[in-house]
Formats: structure tokens, C-alpha cells, sequence
């Protein structure tokens, strides 16, 4: 006999009328939607969610590429596991495996270095800067004056802001153009690692898991900034000082229950909420498919070309992993599109868009004009897509990387392109330098091989004019990659800073094909900043028509995500990705046991079982579960990037670390399902109890402000 | 935002004290369980459950494999679709395809023949025979000497009973052999189809989703029972009429909800429930690796030899269902047993049962008598399985069915062994005659070939002495089975009858095989009947122990199932197959245009599709789906024989037919684990709504008497 359960209509497979949870706002729209943030019954006032300068905001960092926040007042921030994963990876040995072990700095002294791609970015300011980007850019610019416009003006704001070089600034676009903020972010380059689990704890379940659930992965790290003793941003030394955050973020072990509601703060990386029809059924039929064959290809030729070498097989498992990941991913879109027909849905939404600006659009010609960008860009980056193909080896991109620095260089900084700037080139010598870790000659050239018999293969249409006959022919790679000095790391970064002419008499098989190439891909380039001008010319206009659209049903609209500091909310709740079948909203520490094998990744630390054995759940004891909760999933509207965004209660207090969605949520980037997406977060309460219980971390426990369940 | 859902403890992974449902009970021990029938809802009186004589017991019938439940004063009976399919079967055509149309009888008249294996039997008496059986069996007796004892002394009461002709009696054991009861039957032997929705409907998800949930099967069939003018069972005629069935289910179209109440009533086949540690052991560790791997052998000897031509495909699909039926549910043992240390809990058990003993046993050599008298039968169980190997032909074991027969033939029919009595004579001819419809000799001789080359690898001591010399060679089978006649099924019939001596001077190669391996099999079976005759000495002492024991506790004792009418209880409830995952209680018809696809077993009827659509629910609809449910999971504690069971509501109405139990439950003929044993139901909202909507039953809805829910 089971006590009753109350299933919601929404779980039964029944159409039914929930309500999004839809949003990846800026802080500074909150206000707009107080009565929502309050009907789901967040007590925390939306004012104070706007405000940067204030708690819990001001708390909430970025990783680049994964976010974070202050959990304590001397810098003391929190992740995931698989953010920090790079700074436990560097400090581990055969001898002292962390990954395997774990990791704890019992005092400061023992923090060890995170290293250069370890960075904590503490956003301050954010300014729009929309007019000063876009003002008086006349109409009759073509599209590649209009882009190269936008980006002068771009490089020109973030030279202004970045005078202060303790800062990094950025111009990112919003509403695929529509507006302009500059982002000043302190960015603080000495980060340490204090302590991550063992990674049968931190990446439990492993790549078999990611996109799943059932999920019970205790994906949490705590790493700490240092700045010099003079309280500002430093590089790495061991006279700097734990930096003194202004804000952190309370704890409450309290944990969550089903229904509760939940704030999540972070920088997600990048949505296609808007995108039209067409684009979105180019990106099934043609871009989705293509990348899914491609990667499946690519990932054999790895597998097959490392096999029975351990040593090789170590240096492509984090590229294998990568692609892994992004197969996934795209197969997830791909399954998500043939379970609903998203196109179709665009199809009616965008329909009744068109139908209201014929009326209100006054006879603007914008439809046609942004159809036909559209259509240039799809046909665009086919041929990109085919260029990708011809160029695909490590050496050769190197190569043509550090051509195009050269190139760039004889230009005056500002008027380089951004990405060649002086103020990036320490990332192009960390991408170059990479490649130590992972590439092997042998792979390189059967990658190599292998793409360009894939590109031998594209419609000739859809190729770059005049690439053909430049590139090498696939049966002969062999005496390029035996010719070539690239493969050696110090010859390789030996080329930056060269100049064109030297590039133009090497000898270099692979320095020969990148300075051969470059009229082709100089082409390419133009040819995209021309499209892309135009689609900042189109889109934003587009973009403005649809917000007065929404406005006039009064919904608030969000911008797709940016990898800008955002706020999303929602509630604790299962979901049902099928008919009679009903998934979350909590995994237990049973289930970690009851999925243990004696393989990675499903092993598991010999103390984490012995406690769950024990029940010495302690006050981390869920008083429905009546068991330690581990993972649990919410609404709230995440997406990559989002990677160890904090997980905050009704009042703003640390309830958990957002680090995955599940499987049938990857279509939410193109489109959100509220009956299917769900985010997938670790409970503060598990990392609480493997912090006592396995880890013993209680100098950590001690230095964050924990406040416990009443008895 | 969705709803709260409140999720039970025992949903959620954490330990919960949850009640079993555990009980397939005798009707007469339903009055023992009135408290518990009162508290979980149940509202018919314990004592009117007890009584066969009396509504709704004696609607409840069997259909001899299956279950079903008179629902007419007409003779209407309804039971699963897999339980009339052999009725549909064998009245479809190229042209006129029931089974993938379906059938409906708009008047008596149409109605078509079930065939001979279409049986209905109403159980009309139980009697406690125990006495009559066991009675002044002295312990002196050899093994073999109380089994031919208690055999003779069933014959003896059952030809008693069956003296009227209209009745087929029994005398199963129960609680192993620690009492007998007389069953005595009505067996009606003209049934006719009445209605059988399309496979489609009937069938759906198929051999994929047998044993799974979630599920949305429509396994449903209504017959009508037949008697001659006199109101007596007779042979079938034009001039039957329908059987006026004393008493019949009234439905409720209201159904049910999650955590409701249910009634089950059927024919439950076996379960192994009291069998000893030692045994489960030796079923987990020899007997059903031993079935999964000779049954996956097989299979794939049937696959070869039938590839590429269809009509031996067909001749063999049935064969190959049944054996995928047996493989899926030994696995699933495996897997159970695997996933839940069975044997240590019985240990834990056992040993507790042992403690007792030794208090109460006073010296008793019992348990030790028991150990030993177990091993033997392990033993001879697996010379019997090395016999299944050696005998692996069709013919052959024809040959040898109808050599016994001769041979039992020459002893008067109360002598003889019970198979081979008077009485089964039409089953014996019904077994050899039904070979034309599933055996191709090509394929028995590939089948025949592999099992021989299995046996060559049994170890010697595991064959039963003598049979290797008497074996034909696996790879000179070809000469036999171009000699033999046993192929032409009417040469085969005609062995039927022949006398020993013909037998003995046939040149038929199988016929003389039969004949050869005479002294082994006889000697397996005067073994068997010795290591049985200890069984049924020692076993229903164990027995008595065991009830006094559980009386100690003041537990009731069901007896484990043996075909024979039985009452289960539970609730609808969902369950945790997994920490994350609650399956059930319900699935939808939406669920059914989700699963569809445009293959086989999952199409769906246009008429289906459309009607879900347009949400032409009706009154069917439920009021918390919001929607027409298709199936449900209960905790009532069901096995093979259930089929067809009715699932009543408090009030004893049907609400739905037991056709299936999950993966997950399969292990529950062994031990009843409460937390994640659920069988699967069709819901009646989902029959009476196919029956309107789909196929326009309107003559049979109107038959019945129906309780539609009020507005």
C-alpha cells in the first residue's frame, strides 16, 4: 500500500495550459516581471535582483565559459566540478591523483594554482551603449561597411573601458543587434583550486550520464581569487592575497522540496530563441545533420587512429570528449525536432507575427529584405562549412592562425580585427601552445585525411571558388606531415610574432598551404562580413518590429543568451518525458549505490557507500526523502554556460549549483517546452554531506555562513 | 509552473515500511483478511467474496490458461486479446483478416466458431480433499510407492466427480502437497468470437513491450459461452444457445483513480514462492542460465533455418513468440535476482523459520530430511534437462507421446498413468495434430541438430545413463528425417491407437527411436516419481511448520498458485523502477499517437488517431487526466494464468483486465518485493471508448449493464 500521489495534469500526457518559466533575463528587466517572480513565490524584491552593485548579484562570477559565485567573504568561490576540472587536471600526477582522489587545501597555504586559463570575472558595470555603436550608420552602407563600422566603434568603447587594466570589457549585441551594452568585468588571474572531490564523486555517471537523468553527479569545486596585497587583480605569485569579495552568497542546508521556487544567476552562453523558420529548418535539414555525420566520421578516424596506443588515446580523450559532447548535443536537437515539429510551431507563431506588421509595418520591405539575408547566410556558411572540412588539422589551423596575426599585425592595433588584438594574444599563444596536450602527428594526418575525402565529396557548388586546387592531395599528407616543424611546440609558437615575409619564404609544408590559402579565406571573410552587416542591418529591425509585437500582447521579451550576466527562475518539478512515465524531481545517495559497478564512470568512493549504510545522513536528511538528496531538476531556462550557476532559494540563499538539462530539454536553445525542459542541478545538501561525511572539508564548512534546518 | 506533486516515500529510493499486497488467496481465506480488505477500501463483504456460489465469484471463469469474467446473463465472456487471439486466428483469412481488422459480431448470428481450444469453465464446487488423498499413508512407503498412491487415489476422485459428463474435475495440490481440493468445473466447450478489436489495438507495442510500462495495450476479446438446448455443455452446434450465465460483472465506467482499491479474481498458474534458499539458488544459478542459453540458441536456430522464406517464418513465429515469452521472463529473473540478493533475504528467513523450528520441532529430523530429499531433485532436474536436450525433435517427442499411450493403453484407464487416461485423449490428439500448423522438418532436423550438439557438451555425469548409445548422430539426422513419415500429420494421427507391437515393428525412423529410448525415459520417470514421492512426504511437513510458524506471527498463509481460483488485492499505484523514475499509474490514449509509428507493433487505426485528435474523449474522459487512461499498474499480486483477470473496483464492478506485469515484477513469482511489483491493467474507460468510438460496439454495449459515471 503507497499513500496517494497527486499527479499534475501536466504530467499525464494531457494538454494542459502551464505556464512558462521561459527567460534568461537581464537583471535589469526583473522589475518587469515582480508579480511573476512573486507569484511563484520568491520573496526576494525584483529591485534588488536589478542591481549589479548589490546582494545576491554582485555575489554571481564568471569562469569564461562557466559561472560562479562568492561564497564567503575572502574569495572563496563555488562551481562545478567540471569547470574547475582544468586546475585539478594540471596539479595531478601519478603520484598525487587528484582527479581520482580528490582534493582538499586543509589551510590556504595548501591551495595550489589553478593556472593561466583559470580566471574569475567579476562583472561591475553594465552600460548601454546601443547609440554610440549604431548611431548615424546610414543606410547605404553595403553590409561589410556596415559590419566593419559596428566593429571599429566596438573596439573603440572596449579600449575606452579597458584603460584600467585590471578590467575586461566587452560590447556583446543584443537582440541579434537591436542594442549594445559594454560589459566591464574585473577580471582576476590568480585563481586556486581549494578543494574538488574525487571525481567518482564530481563526475559520477561520466560521459554515459551527461544530458540524463536519473543523474547523480556531485559536479561542485571550490576554488579561491587572489589579487596583489594592494587589493586589485595580479598575475599569479604567492605575495597575493585572498581577494576580499564584497558580496557572497548565504547557504541554506535547508534544501528545497518539490514545487519550491528557485532563482538561478549565471552567464548562459548562447541561444537561438529567435531565429526564423527558415533558419531553424536549415539548421535541422542541412547544418545539424552535416555536423552529426561529420563528428560520427571524425571520432572513428580518432578511435581508429589511436587504438592500442594508450599514450595517444590519453591525448585525444579530452578532443574526443569535446566532440562527444557536441554529438550529443546535436543529436539531441535533431531527436527533439522529429518529436516535435518546432519549425511548424514557428511556422504559426511567425505567421501571426506577418499578420499583425502587415498592419502595423506600413508597407516596410523588411520581410522580403530579411528573408533574402537570410538565405545569403544559410548559402554562406555551406561553403564555411566546406572550408572547415578542407582545413581540418590542428597544424594547418595553427598555421593559418598565426598567418593571420602576422597579417594583422602591420596593421595599428585598434584597427585590427578584434580577435588579433594585443590585448587577445595571450589566448591565440595558449591555443597554439595547446596543442602539446592534444595532437599527435599521426591523428593529425588521418583526421586530415579523412576530412578531405569528406570534402571531395561536397557538392562542388557549395565549395569556395578556387580552394580546390590548393589543397593537398589526401593519399600524399604523409610527406607534409613529415616535412613539417610545427609539430614541436617551441618551433610552432616560434612563429608568432614572425612577420608576413618570413611566412611567405618558409619552407614549412603547412606555413606554404596556410599562406597559399589565404586569398580563398580572406574571401570568405569579406564575403561574411558583408552578410553579416546585413543581418545587423535587417534583424535588429526585425527584432524591434517583434518586440512592439509582444508588447502589444503586454509579454515582456528576453534576449536570446550572450554569455552575459542573466537571472532565470522557476520551480522545483519533475516532468514526464513520455506517456506513464514521470522522471525527478530528486535523485537519493541510494541511487548512487544502486547504480555502482566496479567500472568508471560508475564507481564510488568506499566512504560514500559506507555512510549511505550507514543512513548518516546527518542534518542533511530530507525530511520527505528521509534521505540525503543528491541531484534534483527545476524549470528554470539554462543553457551551456550556465555550468555551475548558482542555485538560489526564495530569499537568494545557496541551494544548489545548476551543471546539466536532460535529453529531451536540448531543444530548448531553439525552442522552450515547458511540458519537457528541465534543468538538472546538484542539491547543496549533498555537497554539504560528502563535504563532512567523505571529505571531511571542515575548514570549508567553518569559513562559508551555513545556516542549518531548525530541529 | 507546474502543480506540486507529492511524491510518496516509497517512491523516492528512501527506505519505507510500505505494506505488501503479497496474496494470491483461496476465496475461503478471504474472511481472515476482512481488516485489510476494510482498510484499503475495499467495501464488498469478505464473506461474499468467500462464496463461489454467489455474485461476483461465480462470474469469474476460466478459459484453461487464462482468465475471464462472464459480463452478461448471455454467456458473454470477456477476457484479453492474447487469450481469444487462437479464436481470431483461426477464423481469419488473406481476405477477410480479423486480426488485423478485427471482429465484431453485430448479432448472435455472426458469431464464429472459437475452435477446440476455445473452453470456458465455471469452477461450481471446492471441496477439501486432503483427507481422501493422504489419509493412512504410512511412512514406510518408498518414494515411488506414495506418489503411485496419491496419483491413483486422484484418479479415483476426480472419475468420481467427473461421472457427469458436462463437469472436468481436478485434485491439485496445495501449500506443496500439504492439502487437496477437488475442483469441479462446468466446461463448456462451444465458445464463440464475439468481438476482438485489432491487433492494432489489441497487440500493440507487441513482443516489444511485453513485460514493459509504460504501455498502452488494448488487450481485450469478448466470447459468448454455448450450451446445447437443455442448458447442458454440448459439443458444438447450430442449435446451441447462450449459456444463461447465472451471474455476470456489472461495469463501471468510472473507473478508477491513483490509490484506489482493487479486486482480482483468476486462475494465477505457479508460483515458487515457499521454495527454500537451496532452490532459488539452484533456478538462479543452473536451472535459468541453463533456459536462457538453450532458448537463445534455439532461437537463433529457428531464425536461420526459416531466413528468407516466409512461409516457414509464420509456421515457426509462434513457436519463437512462446520461446521469447519464456526467455524474457527467465532473463528477467536473472536480472531481478541479480539487481536483489533473493537468496540471502530466504536466508535471512530461512534461518529465522530454522531458530523457530529447533524450539518447536522437538528433534524432529525434518530440515535435514528436507535438505537431502532437495538435492536429489536438483539432481534428477538436471539429468531431465540433459533427457529435453536429447528428445529436442517435434517428432520425436510426437513418437514418444504416442508410444506412452500405447503402451498405457494396455492397463485398464483407472491404472493408468493420469495423462494418458480416457479423459485427455482429446488433448494428446489435439498436441499431435497440431504440428501442421508449426513445423517444417527442415527446421525441426536444424533444431534437432543443435540441441544433440548441446547435449555432446553436457557433462557426462549430468546424462542420464544409456542415452548416448541410443542417440542418432547430430550430423546424420538428414537420413531420418527423409525416411520418416511422422511429418504427413494424418500419418501421425494414425499412430494414435496403435498397438506396442506395431510400434515395435515399424521401420519409421522416429517410431523406432521412441521405441529404443523406452528403458531410459522410464527408468527419468520412476526416478522422478520416487524423488516426488519424497517431496510429497517431506515438503507439507515443512508446510505445516511454515503455517504454524507464520500462525505464530499471526500471519495468514496463502498457498502458492496452481491454476486454480484465487483473490489478489492492492491499489492503483505507481511505482520506482529506479532512484529518479516513477512509472505509472496511468498511461493515456495520447500516449498512443506518441508511441505510433508506421511499423508493426506499433500502428494505430486511423479511426483511433483521429478520434484522439479531435478529443473525442466522451464520458470516458477522467476528470484528473483530463483524458481517456488505456493502462494501470496495481500492487495486486498476479502471475501467468491471469490473463484475462477481472480488476474490480470496492464494490466488485469491473473496471479492468490484468494482462501483463512489469520487467521489474517478474522476480514476484519467487518473492514479492511490495516496493516495485506491479501487474498492468487495461483500463475499462479505454475498452468502452474503442468499443464507441473506434469500432461502434454499440450491440454489446448495450448488453452489458453499465454504470456511467455521473455528470
Amino acid at each position: 500500500m503507497f499513500k496517494t500521489i497527486v499527479l499534475p495534469v501536466a504530467l499525464l500526457g494531457a494538454a494542459a495550459g502551464a505556464m512558462a518559466d521561459e527567460g534568461q533575463w537581464q537583471p535589469h528587466q526583473l522589475p518587469q516581471l515582480k508579480s511573476e517572480l512573486k507569484r511563484i513565490g520568491i520573496t526576494m524584491p525584483a529591485e534588488k535582483l536589478a542591481d549589479l552593485s548589490k546582494h545576491p548579484m554582485s555575489a554571481i562570477v564568471s569562469l569564461g565559459g562557466c559561472s560562479a559565485s562568492f561564497v564567503s567573504p575572502d574569495g572563496l568561490v563555488v562551481t562545478n566540478h567540471h569547470c574547475g576540472y582544468g586546475a585539478v587536471q594540471r596539479n595531478s600526477t601519478p603520484e598525487k591523483n587528484y582527479i581520482v582522489d580528490g582534493f582538499l587545501a586543509r589551510t590556504r597555504a595548501e591551495e595550489l594554482p589553478g593556472g593561466p586559463s583559470s580566471l574569475v570575472y567579476v562583472t561591475e558595470k553594465v552600460e548601454n551603449v546601443t547609440d554610440r555603436v549604431l548611431k548615424d550608420l546610414g543606410p547605404n552602407l553595403t553590409g561589410r561597411q556596415r559590419n566593419e563600422a559596428i566593429s571599429s566603434r566596438i573596439k573603440a568603447l572596449t579600449a575606452e573601458c579597458e584603460s584600467d587594466k585590471a578590467y575586461r570589457c566587452s560590447v556583446p549585441a543584443f537582440h541579434r543587434g537591436l542594442e549594445y551594452y559594454r560589459i566591464k568585468q574585473l577580471m582576476i588571474r590568480d585563481v586556486r583550486l581549494v578543494y574538488a572531490p574525487s571525481d567518482k564523486i564530481g563526475n559520477f555517471g561520466g560521459d554515459i550520464d551527461n544530458y540524463e537523468w536519473p543523474r547523480q553527479t556531485g559536479d561542485f569545486t571550490f576554488l579561491r581569487a587572489y589579487v596583489g596585497p594592494d587589493g586589485r587583480p595580479a598575475d599569479p605569485s604567492p605575495n597575493n592575497v585572498p581577494y576580499k569579495s564584497k558580496d557572497f552568497l548565504v547557504v541554506s542546508a535547508e534544501g528545497l522540496k518539490n514545487g519550491d521556487p528557485i532563482l538561478l544567476a549565471g552567464y548562459p552562453g548562447r541561444t537561438s530563441r529567435y531565429k526564423l523558420p527558415s533558419e531553424i529548418r536549415f539548421a535541422r535539414d542541412v547544418d545539424l545533420p552535416g555536423r552529426v555525420s561529420t563528428i560520427t566520421a571524425d571520432l572513428d578516424v580518432i578511435a581508429s587512429a589511436t587504438k592500442g596506443n594508450a599514450a595517444w588515446d590519453v591525448r585525444y580523450a579530452s578532443v574526443a570528449k569535446s566532440l562527444n559532447n557536441v554529438l550529443k548535443k546535436s543529436q539531441g536537437l535533431l531527436d527533439g525536432f522529429a518529436r516535435k515539429d518546432i519549425a511548424a510551431i514557428k511556422d504559426v507563431q511567425d505567421a501571426e507575427f506577418r499578420g499583425w506588421y502587415g498592419k502595423n509595418g506600413k508597407g516596410s520591405t523588411l520581410l522580403a529584405d530579411l528573408d533574402a539575408v537570410i538565405a545569403a547566410d544559410m548559402a554562406l556558411s555551406r561553403e564555411e562549412g566546406a572550408y572547415a572540412e578542407a582545413t581540418h588539422s590542428d597544424l594547418l589551423r595553427s598555421a593559418r592562425l598565426m598567418y593571420r596575426l602576422a597579417q594583422e599585425r602591420q596593421k595599428p592595433d585598434a584597427e585590427r580585427d578584434a580577435a588579433y588584438q594585443e590585448r587577445n594574444l595571450s589566448f591565440i599563444k595558449a591555443r597554439v601552445s595547446g596543442l602539446d596536450k592534444s595532437f599527435v602527428a599521426q591523428v593529425d594526418q588521418a583526421r586530415y585525411a579523412a576530412a578531405l575525402n569528406r570534402y571531395a565529396k561536397i557538392d562542388q557548388k557549395l565549395r569556395p571558388q578556387g580552394l580546390d586546387a590548393l589543397l593537398p592531395n589526401a593519399a600524399n599528407l604523409a610527406s607534409l606531415y613529415q616535412t613539417t616543424e610545427l609539430g614541436d611546440t617551441n618551433k610552432r609558437l616560434a612563429w608568432i610574432g614572425k612577420d608576413v615575409a618570413a611566412f611567405q619564404q618558409s619552407n614549412d609544408p603547412f606555413i606554404q598551404l596556410a599562406v597559399r590559402m589565404n586569398d580563398v579565406a580572406k574571401s570568405l571573410e569579406e564575403r561574411r562580413k558583408e552578410v553579416d552587416g546585413n543581418l545587423d542591418r535587417t534583424i535588429p529591425q526585425y527584432m524591434a518590429a517583434v518586440i512592439a509585437y509582444k508588447k502589444s500582447q503586454g509579454k515582456p521579451v528576453y534576449p536570446d543568451a550572450n554569455s552575459t550576466l542573466r537571472v532565470t527562475y522557476g520551480t522545483v518539478s519533475p516532468y514526464s518525458p513520455r506517456d506513464g512515465l514521470v522522471k525527478g524531481p530528486f535523485t537519493t545517495v541510494e541511487g548512487i549505490v544502486e547504480k555502482a559497478t566496479d567500472k568508471d564512470p560508475f564507481l564510488v568512493p568506499a566512504a560514500l557507500t559506507e555512510a549511505v549504510k550507514a543512513k548518516r545522513y546527518g542534518v542533511f536528511k530530507d525530511p520527505v526523502l528521509n534521505t540525503v538528496p543528491v541531484n534534483f531538476l527545476s524549470s528554470a531556462d539554462t543553457t551551456g554556460g550556465n555550468s555551475g550557476s548558482a542555485v538560489m532559494n526564495k530569499r537568494g540563499e545557496l541551494v544548489g549549483l545548476n551543471f546539466d538539462s536532460t535529453y529531451e530539454s536540448i531543444t530548448k536553445d531553439w525552442y522552450f517546452d515547458t511540458a519537457i525542459t528541465r534543468a538538472i542541478h546538484v542539491d547543496i545538501r549533498y555537497m554539504l554531506w560528502v563535504m563532512k561525511e567523505v571529505d571531511h572539508a571542515d575548514n570549508l564548512l567553518k569559513e562559508m555562513t551555513i545556516k542549518y534546518p531548525k530541529k
